[in-house]
């Protein structure tokens, strides 16, 4: 038996609570977050509080907050024992330095309001500064998710910057894309099938294996369209980027 | 019954192959390519030929072959009668034009060597010059997909580069992932569920509002940590003018 406090209300926290609520193994003690009325997703049989004084004991207590936060609510978190941990992936476990057992318990997904998933294939990234608490946190990971890896503080925020082009400018060029497809009255839904296959293929191919497109052949002609086709100079700059270090990429491999 | 010629053996070729053949309706009368080995694909019941002299007759002449080939082969091809129609997201219809009935039947999607994809979801694109030719394309369109959309030269160019956007720069954005991944001796797989789910979300969710990262919070101490960890000057140069352009875009909003 495990026993936890979560402490947050945003999609983390409320996807790690609906996660551990269907664990027989775990007993979540209770939510904790700044302001009541964000606490309204949790069961009435699972004690919640803002009172940051009154925190239960437990096992494990999930700091599931705001990068930023993450230093002002583990100074402000008595704890008379067990074991503190954080769920970002760019932040050093030292944040948590005030307290005596510390870790980080990571789940590289990203998370939309409203929208529960599976951790089952979700990376649980865990570190921890003793081997016990190591091995709780993989307990902990293991019970949600086939896939728990053990990475230290200084690997995971270069995991993060690797994660910050697989998602955050990943999805800025579908942001363009849309862009692109308003500006000249086409339905974005129509490049749907397309983005869901650019993904699918790398189950198959390594993203260098799965480049195609103009750049990748050199087609000057067609950038050249493309170009004269983009009135905006920002989406002008980052299509010569790119396009550049596609070709730059692909052509030192020629 | 709809009689063509498939002139071409790469990945759309081949994928247009798999799929007429198994149609009831069509009759693929010939298969037509420059090198001779590149047609084993093709059932021994089906004819073939490298002879641009003796091509079949047929309602439709599809060539799906590499932007940089279309004139010219069109330009070899001596066709009587029937419609004449490329597959190319970024050509206009006009490189046809040494024939009397051109078309284009351009299949949204990336193709990958060796894998045999359904049609059904894919967006055919379709665009003729007579009302005849039209209704023609869109019934061989719907036999294989379920969206069959009509889009003039002009605008199709516009969707090619919205297309360029969410798959030739989404792709290269996986690239530059794994190539930090490598560079910090990280297992690139470890970011699939991550990437799997980025495009995902576009099923609930607009990409400007399913932005999520340090940019679009406007974390400077995060950049500047981010930046201090690529080293190489042109992932430097994409991670700044991304970010960049994440903050403008919603910061414009605030």
């Amino acid at each position: 038996m495990i026993t936890v406090v979560i402490v947050g209300t945003g999609n983390v926290a409320q996807n790690l609570y609906y996660a551990l609520k269907e664990e027989p193994q775990v007993v979540i003690k209770q939510v904790l977050g700044r302001t009541k009325s964000y606490l309204s997703f949790v069961n009435t049989t699972i004690a919640t509080t803002s009172d940051f004084e009154k925190v239960e004991n437990a096992d494990i207590y999930i700091l599931a907050i705001s990068d930023e936060a993450i230093p002002s609510v583990s100074n402000k978190l008595k704890i008379k024992d067990g074991l503190i941990v954080h769920t970002s992936g760019g932040t050093g476990m030292n944040s948590l330095e005030n307290h005596q057992r510390i870790g980080v318990f990571y789940p590289l997904q990203t998370f939309t309001k409203g929208k529960i998933v599976s951790f089952k294939n979700i990376p649980m990234i865990v570190e921890a500064t003793t081997e016990k608490d190591y091995v709780l946190l993989e307990n902990l990971g293991e019970l949600l998710s086939d896939n728990v890896v053990r990475i230290s503080s200084e690997k995971r925020q270069k995991l993060h910057v690797a994660a910050v082009f697989a998602n955050n400018f990943t999805n800025y060029m579908y942001t363009l894309a849309a862009e692109v497809c308003t500006e000249h009255d086409l339905d974005f839904d129509i490049l749907k099938p397309l983005i869901t296959e650019t993904s699918a293929k790398l189950s198959e191919l390594s993203p260098e294996m799965a480049q195609t497109g103009p750049a990748k052949r050199g087609d000057q002609k067609t950038l050249h369209n493309h170009l004269a086709i983009l009135k905006d100079k920002q989406q002008r700059e980052i299509y010569t980027l790119l396009s550049n270090a596609i070709k730059e990429t692909h052509g030192k491999k020629l």
